[in-house]
Order: C-alpha cells, then structure tokens, then sequence
C-alpha cells in the first residue's frame, strides 16, 4: 500500500512550506479511508511519494481521476498565515490504497 | 494548537523527500495524542510549522524536552528505499499542543 502527495511546483514555496502543505494532504487524505486499510498502511510501513504538478487544474484533474477509481482523495487549500494568498490550493493527498491503483493513477508524475 | 516538525538540514534529502518525512512524523505524533485534542486541532485548521535542526542529536535533544514538558513526540526513521541509508533518522514531529507550550520548546530553532 501507499500514498500519493501531488504538490504545485509553480507556488514557490520553500521546502518547510511544502513539506507542511503535504503533511496536511496526507493526514486528510488518511482520514477519509476505513480504518482497517489506516492500519494496514501504518504496519505497511506508511509508504508515501511526493509529485510534483504543473497547476492547480492538474490537482483537480487527478483528484478526479482518483475518484472515479474510488479513492480517497483531499485537495488542500492553504490558510494564508505565511507565503500565499488565503485560499491558494497548494496539494492532493490520494490514499492510502493498493500500490498498483497508485500507479496507475500517478504514473507520468515526476518525483517532487 | 499547533504541530512542529523538525527535520535535519545534514542529510541533503530532496524538497520531496523532506515533505515525505514530514508528513511521516506529523501523522505519527498525531496519533499519540488523545482524540478530543486531535479534534481541536484538527478544526482549527491543522497548523504545523516544519523548523531546522542540524543533525541526529539534536532531534533526541527536543525529543526529551518535549517528553519532559508531557508533549506527544515522534522520532522518524526513514526505511532506506530511496535516498537514505536504511535507518537514517530523519525528523521529530512534537504535538499537536497548546500553542504557548509548542513556541516555549522551539523557540530559537529556524523555519526550514
């Protein structure tokens, strides 16, 4: 099993600022599945990859696709404190679901 | 409330790698605390600040101060896949917690 964490590369955002937008799509995305995968996917290690996306469109593009393969999916939208503007979408979290699903999904995606 | 993540600045790890580590230490030092403090947090919008420590001795450092001021705190181990030699300590995620007593632990450290 694993996780994917799609980011924006076209935000600017600093490596910290990055890595909170993605704990945040990936603890969302984590609570949207049953509680027996939750578990599988913490024994399993929590495997997680970050990739990287050109724009917003492509976030709500695969949060589609992941949908219509019923996974779950969570599109994060920045609060505004600190670098963006209030309400930037910033990251899709998809899963935890089976590796090959997450392929499948995710495949042309470059590695953030 | 609020979350800290500290991540070392020594390993070189890719902006991809760091998130991926991140979110590792975020979800695992939210799981150790108890629901209605995950509850609050989590309404209150899930802020985590990820901050730079400089190596592997400094994450146990704020570990134990964390442990000592009774805050959940988790030490990340990355599994080696990629990157990292198997084992490598990568990150320490402390809280959620009130904000008060969050600041008071990492006061000095800088943003990543």
């Amino acid at each position: 099993m694993k996780q994917a964490i799609l980011a924006r590369s076209d935000l600017g955002m600093t490596p910290g600022k990055l890595a909170a937008q993605v704990a945040h799509a990936s603890l969302s995305a984590y609570l949207k599945v049953d509680s027996n995968t939750q578990k599988i996917w913490r024994k399993d290690g929590q495997t997680k990859i970050v990739l990287k996306v050109s724009d917003k469109d492509a976030l709500f593009e695969f949060k589609k696709i992941a949908e219509n393969n019923r996974i779950s999916a969570s599109i994060i939208q920045d609060a505004g404190r600190t670098q963006l503007e209030p309400g930037t979408i910033t990251t899709l979290g998809i899963g935890p679901a089976e590796d090959s699903i997450i392929d499948d999904i995710i495949c042309d995606l470059p590695l953030y």
